[in-house]
């Protein structure tokens, strides 16, 4: 017979007595608090229509990169998966069945991340209690399918249990956002506000660039034939943008590159964007050019500014071609930031107005580039450990290398960054628990006081995120 | 009068009680596990003809570039122990000088992984019980040399005594494998295989590439005249290796890089290289070029491919000059995986039939590059922490930085990759205890279950080595 | 009411009962050992002349970079901290409404070493009893100013309280050492001596680099029109910065590269330089030759030399022209020393004479490039964790990453590397809690022995730094 599941009313603390019992305190105080969830990749439709979700294989397993990734890099075929491929080949079509090989699989996942939020996730919101492996498979996931199918399920219900006090979606310009129309049409009170996201038209090597921006010229009424134009039908969609809730703009460029050309440059730049006539340089300045553009408009319209760079996007390409973006094949690459954003810094970076938050994959940037950074510029902030490393060791180290340089008020508090909307109760228990833990250490090892860290748990959990996204 | 030596039954353990006691009791299921040592440096003539080692000073001290490099930084000349330099120079020639010397500067170690192999080997090999210093030097000199005049030190007697359940030593393609073969005609059952390391034909910079060349066409019975014929040459060597039980490939290359070339630009950098007129970025072209050939050649016959990368070996020349290679003076070099590798992972990277072992020297790349590149593709595993990093914080910093993306079965086992063969059981003993309390952290912290844990201490000890290596 | 300031004595300690038992025993040993002090930026004119500290604001706040810098992120103008611009803006004057300021956002340095040293002098330099926050800064403020006024809060007297054995401040070779020539004329026997700073008559991008050279010939009675004689004017000074007691130099270059070129380059380069001609590689080469020429030198007379490269200084071009250098916008860059200091070490690293220690701000290189290439070359050794390093965390870090492959006797003991002298002993209590904290880990997990812990607890808190620089 199979293992039980029983979250541990202690886990992720160090296991030393004195930081457990501080940590345990610290995180008492916090345990509760409403969910700030200022970035994510939620689908606002689920809030809007309030569909019942279709099972645990669809909901669970099949959107999720972080288990494509791993069950792929042990042998087993994304077909498999039941995901479809371009290119019609047999896949798996019972998801019953797509849930069982997951179960038979779920010990790759140990010591993973992955492994802490679906166990919180299969405990927390499904109340089962035994641990999932190929024996338990299918009655947990008859069980999910059985609660799926109840109103309890559903997405607004969800987001009520899980006292989420607000999340922020992501957003292409060119989306119509019609189903943040609908929510902030609908008497519901939930608090469902969408992000911009411009890449697809402030980045020349983005699939479909002059298709791209012949849209954001018929969305913005603007023609977008010269670069004024261009910036005036950007200004438009942030400004539409904020009336269906945003608070912020976010950049997934390659680096984090900021360059500051005159208008002629400009100009040039732009018209070789439009004609797809762009060297990789060139576009690379492009889009430097362009994150300058957006500080700018963040000072007009107050929209809040997130960077996060140093990605090699779809870096497998048979799996791209067959299967598309966000399985799992993107790598992160070496950071570089105190040269890339000299330029913007050189404009804005004293203006505490200014709000920019930044991200990085690679972590040897914490100490050396980020902390010194934004311990100095009035208009930067760290975000929370990204991607890869939003993780328990991975949350440790941030603290560990920025704390001591830009402190505790430079970092911009927890964002989940998921499309896994049942993990975000998980995420921020993870980083909640993380955080007390790294306060429960300093407290333990008396450097700084209890009533300090008490504080601060409530301030990393919740207020510097509320604070930093203008909530 | 001197300390004595014993070794703490829970060195290596953290020290917290929690941890430590589980820390303890994975250990016990592991502890007495068989060795797998598929990657190494060890002498085949050893088990071939086992004769008795000479005395403490030739075996312990004389081959090993741990010891060596840390007594020439503190200013003691290579002369004094016992090296003889090419320009003639006086020598200690006295054995019993040179270990007195090394016993004189034994607190050089302190806090070194040298430190705790010595330390192991003293205690457990010779059943020494006084600390290593200028005082008990001679002391332990004598009776270390007075049993390896025994028969139950001869190298056979050693690897049983030691539970070897399979060593690997590394050898050249154009070695003949004599020892090999006499060992595999040999009634003895110690299994002892060699691997093929191909770098003197492959490395158009390698001493003497031409010449290696030549003695490669002789042995293998292929002109080598053209680029088909010299891969025929290198299949045919393969094929021999294999029957002397190797099942892998080891590439020391300067770096990660290789290449996808047509024909016409194979051929011509294949005679550039015989000509000795490449620039040095056609060499490693060609290098990466003949990575994924090598790549190609395993998927045909099964190898597994290791790519030791990124050192800049012989790093001070005068050293080099006067004794020759492997003396301390190679250096580590920043790595960079993800867009050298992406030739050969565009290739043959989803197929996982091809079994490729990284490893890297620079820590940076674990968690940036390494762990999402092997949490992704089927064809790639991580090699256990190299050279620097073989250590108790190297290994820490490799679960900590390489779990959460890779998970453990992406990972593949511990090697010891060492010529000082009395050390071996030492090296695992420290991967086995380094691995049980990473282990036992997970545990104490409620981030996995004990039985996992003891699955888990199992199969990095043991059955992950075994099965990434085909053995 | 406000909270107590209170320092515990098992501070920085690992709360682990065991490790936090034996930290307390080796920290000891060693908290009332002699300061050593052989690097910093104290002014010489305190000792010379004895006068009295002016308050609070001018003493700990004004000059100390880490806290303008970690004010000015949050948003707090310079002015208001009653710094000047060079514009002319209104400022604030009154010294107790800036050090208000300071008191109010206080809690913006928890979790840095900044709340670790401030507290430390203030309970132990002025038995302040209460925590700094905006409630209580008057009291303190008050309190402050009354004991700088009394004998006891002289310059030398404080010296001697601290019990410095020996302190280095560090000067340019156009500096006249007035003050260091009072200091060795005075019968007072506090050990103060300068160091050798060249980077203003070193680097050709220094400002005003021409005029430097002319100065340097005034002092020197060198003509400096050519290479010979600069060179020769160097030396001169040298010779004079020694009878000041200097033991050694000091290098703030904007990398490691070192350089090795024949006469007529060098005479080419120098008359660039002097001329203002020279691109900026063949400055950074220029550079890179001098570093060569300081270890010819050390070697003749016998100067330790020290390298600080890596900083992006003033990156922040508005706040340099308003307020001037180190206000806290110096940032660090990647490091590279392999292939840097090749050229130097080709010629001196196997030279057990020269003494060159290196330091790093980039930390990827600690266990990638320093500890290896300090655990072989007899000529290199390794400084102590560095400006945004010299911290808990980053002390931990650097002992984690060098020891392992270096030893701890290829380290060079602690140096403060500070401006503000009051904190000078809790920096150098910082740093003997920590490394008796990682010694005692060590024993803890039986690493290494109780007496050998005993011993490195000395070395590392005196005696190494003590030989590294010749004191």
């Amino acid at each position: 017979m199979g293992q039980t599941l029983a979250l541990h009313p202690d886990r992720l603390f160090a296991s030393c007595p004195e930081q457990r019992a501080i940590a345990r305190e610290l995180y008492q105080s916090v345990a509760s608090l409403p969910i700030i969830s200022p970035h994510g990749h939620t689908d606002p439709n689920w809030f809007a229509y309030n569909r019942p979700f279709a099972n645990a294989t669809e909901l669970l397993i099949q959107p999720d990169h972080y288990l494509l990734r791993m069950l792929y890099s042990q042998g087993i075929a994304l077909e498999a998966l039941g995901l479809s491929p371009a290119d019609g080949a047999d896949m798996e079509t019972d998801p019953a069945q797509v849930w069982q090989l997951f179960g038979e699989n779920y010990h790759l996942f140990r010591g993973t991340p992955t492994r802490l939020w679906m166990d919180h996730v299969l405990a927390e919101v499904f109340f089962i209690e035994q641990r999932l492996d190929g024996d338990s498979a299918q009655d947990i996931y008859t069980e999910i399918n059985k609660l799926l199918a109840t109103p309890e399920y559903l997405p607004r219900t969800l987001f009520e249990r899980f006292n989420i006090e607000v999340i922020a979606t992501t957003e292409s310009p060119l989306d119509p956002l019609e189903a943040h129309r609908k929510l902030r049409d609908d008497p519901w009170q939930g608090r469902v506000i969408t992000a911009f996201r411009p890449d697809p038209v402030l980045d020349p090597e983005y699939d479909n660039f002059a298709a791209n921006i012949a849209e954001l010229a018929r969305l913005s009424g603007e023609s977008c034939s010269d670069y004024a134009s261009y910036l005036n039908a950007l200004r438009e969609r942030r400004a539409f943008f904020k009336t269906m809730g945003a608070t912020s703009t976010d950049h997934g460029h390659p680096s984090a590159r900021t360059a500051d050309l005159d208008a002629v440059e400009c100009e040039r730049l732009y018209q070789g964007a439009l004609q797809g006539s762009l060297t990789p340089g060139q576009a690379e300045l492009f889009r430097g050019q362009m994150l300058l553009e957006m500080a700018l408009m963040s000072l007009e319209d107050g929209l809040v500014m997130q960077i996060h760079p140093g990605v090699y996007r779809n870096h497998n390409p048979r799996l791209f071609q067959r299967f598309g973006r966000d399985k799992g094949a993107d790598i992160p690459l070496p950071g570089e930031f105190v040269r890339n954003l000299k330029p913007l810094l050189d404009r804005f970076g004293n203006d505490p107005r200014l709000s920019l938050i930044l991200f990085t994959l690679d972590e040897t940037t914490y100490a050396r580039e980020l902390a010194p950074l934004a311990g100095h510029y009035p208009a930067l902030k760290l975000g929370p450990p990204w991607w890869f490393h939003d993780s328990p060791e991975g949350m440790l180290r941030y603290r560990q290398q920025v704390t001591e340089t830009a402190g505790f008020y430079n970092t911009a508090g927890f964002n989940d960054d998921t499309r896994a909307f049942l993990s975000i109760p998980a995420r921020h228990d993870v980083a909640r628990r993380m955080d007390c833990r790294f306060l429960a250490q300093l407290v333990a090892e008396h450097r700084i006081d209890r009533d300090e860290a008490q504080q601060l748990a409530v301030d990393l959990s919740y207020t510097l995120a509320r604070q930093a996204y203008k909530l």
